[in-house]
């Protein structure tokens, strides 16, 4: 295909819903003011979409990675590792990555904060890192990286591990922290390192100068860490090696940022991109832009605030965020709106009415100023069943817009 | 998911048609009176399913194990197994299980009566079981179980048997019966017992009292038994292993109940539920309500009406069925509709015009009372084809009917 087109993906986290009754039977969607998706529905190509599969309920983890062109069934390494790339901690193939809090514990090891207050200064969280990272057990060495408030990345490297153990996190407060035992013989190595860095831990976070400050001060000791969501990733073969193509992820949450990442993206930073509605939707659009102004091929935007309404059962503040990502797209449209071909979509369903992830699929638009209309005239969930593209897959979006962007070869001759 | 729902699955055999000549050009499911049924589809979520394929036409067993979500490339035993576990006589993994006729032969095994008449007393029948019910040979033995007419259910049971072999029964009177041959080498063993048991069956059958009186009546003798449809089944996993559910079948034919016992449903007998037109349509119903209201939590009614009314080329009758289940389908709704998902179509188009299986897509609707609607309005082939789901696989049914119902769990995180 002659004239290259950047390829540009905006993906509204949770953005499927059900009827509603408090938006009187219609779903946030419909009753959202989108002038701008309504223009792409009405001259481009619309679909249903199962993100996964017919009846199977996505994480938002398999879901990007479909959404990325990679079979979840094959290529998804557990949570951790995606967290992990997206904290920005390194994680390399052979690497067991957890995602982990920061937590109080009782001398016998008996969780009484499993976020140990929650709110750490910068300062806090450079001394607890300092205490854990560098850790070394037997031949395995401990990473860690202090994010977000009580949360970090750890990373086990060291030859001989994998990550079919159980958890140590008993998941609520007033019961020890639990022996990790593994799941398979091959993990047996990597459940008796996590034990004994539990106690490791334990030992050099609790006389940390900073908690007997945070103790002066009223504050539960952060004297423990636990872990969660274990995963080993292999490589996988990236975007540049399947398609030729730079890519660039624009998204305010460490986990889409880490699938993002796992497929071989790299991640461009927005000032005030943030998970909830506050983000900075004008700044993002702008980032948008100039990516698609410089030489990445393709760009992915992830949009958090839908999702968080979601979970919240917020009909308002939902309907606001597609209403921003409305003036989003349109920000994008008006500047290189005939140099991009754009696909927006949802990751999953998040019902209102359940508050959280469903099997619904979720409607796609697929747009260009070149590509004929089908009859759909609105961007919304029940319009889109009467799409041009039918219901299609998730894994079916990359190859759609990587097409009709000109990325993708022709299969024979 | 919160607040799982009971997965309801109806499937009218043989319930998909073409334009009918003799009802204007329409299909009998667009002439049927079916409120419910269309108020389903105008609420819920419309399809047309190509129960194997596209262009396949199904055999009912393929398109039963197909609809509970088993690719029957992997998991089809043949239709003796299937009939077998339907009959009630046991079959185990490793048996070779036929379906057979009693047939009446002349002294040089000539095949004079394919059914022996066809009808028998149950004190005849009981005789005939007797006779050939513990046959041993070699080290093989047979189970034997008569079931309606001159039809029963055989099993051989033994070390190393297999079920490539081929058919004794000549298809046609005047003929020998045929000498079964192996079609595989590992199955020469079945096929030699399949022959000496051909004998044995005949000397101990032929001069039964029974036989002497049929005589006196003027009746043919049964004095041979035809085998057909062998076939050998593994362990596959159930739906329970699947998914965790405990699953019901009511329906009429051995072969439907069957199906579902091979893949782990409990049979629910009906009082007065038969395979014609006759069938108690309200027992049916009151059934399924007990089943959705204890611990079911998966519940499968066969309505076989359709099917009997398609391959006798009734039209009268099919649009009877269909309005006679439209009506079942609304005693279910206004007992337990805000309990359940509930998904409706057949298992294989039977035209009137030809009286067979073809392959021509089923409709199928997909409903819960929180479901998003399509913009179909009616339940028929024609209105189906502008459904929601778009064009959907046999099986895929299952997992959206579990998904919706929230059996299955999220994929990821």
């Amino acid at each position: 295909m002659s004239g290259r087109r950047k390829a540009v993906f905006v993906v509204m986290d949770g953005l499927g819903d059900r009827p509603t009754p408090e938006l009187g039977g219609k779903t946030p969607l419909q009753v959202a003011k989108t002038p701008t998706l309504d223009r792409l529905a009405k001259e481009g190509q619309n679909a249903l979409m199962d993100v996964i599969g017919p009846g199977i309920t996505p994480g938002s983890d398999t879901a990007h990675l479909a959404l990325f062109g990679y079979d979840p069934h094959d290529s998804y390494p557990g949570r951790g590792p995606l967290e992990v790339l997206g904290s920005g901690l390194e994680s390399r193939p052979g690497d067991i990555a957890f995602r982990s809090n920061f937590a109080s514990v009782d001398s016998k090891m008996v969780v009484t904060d499993r976020r140990a207050g929650r709110f750490f200064t910068p300062e806090e969280q450079a001394a607890l890192q300092t205490a854990i990272d560098g850790i070394e057990i037997d031949d395995v060495r401990v990473r860690f990286l202090a994010t977000v408030e009580h949360r970090g990345a750890l990373v086990l490297r060291g030859p001989g591990l994998y990550p079919d153990i159980t958890d140590v996190d008993p998941h609520e407060e007033g019961k020890k922290i639990l022996v990790c035992k593994a799941l398979s013989p091959e993990s047996q190595k990597t459940a008796d390192i996590v034990n004994k860095l539990m106690i490791e831990a334990n030992l050099r976070m609790k006389d940390l100068p900073l908690n007997k400050d945070r103790k002066k001060r009223g504050k539960p000791s952060a004297n423990a860490i636990l872990l969660r969501g274990p995963g080993r990733h292999g490589e996988i073969p990236t975007l540049k090696d399947k398609y030729g193509i730079k890519a660039a992820v624009i998204a305010g949450g460490a986990l889409y940022i880490g699938a993002a990442k796992y497929v071989g993206m790299e991640h461009v930073p927005v000032e005030g991109q943030t998970g909830t509605i506050d983000t900075n939707f004008h700044n993002i659009a702008m980032k948008a832009i100039e990516c698609i102004k410089s030489d990445y091929d393709y760009i992915f935007v992830h949009i958090k605030a839908t999702d968080n309404a979601s979970h919240d059962g917020n009909a308002r503040e939902k309907i606001l965020a597609i209403e921003r990502t409305d003036a989003l797209v349109d920000e994008i449209l008006k500047a290189v709106g005939d140099r991009i071909v754009i696909a927006v979509t949802g990751d999953h369903s998040s019902p209102l009415t359940i508050k959280e992830h469903s099997c619904d699929p979720v409607p796609l638009v697929l747009w260009a100023d070149f590509m004929r209309p089908d009859s759909v005239e609105r961007f919304s969930e029940i319009d889109a069943a009467r799409g041009g593209l039918g219901t299609i897959r998730g894994m079916d979006v990359l190859p759609l817009l990587l097409g009709y962007s000109g990325y993708i070869s022709k299969y024979g001759a």
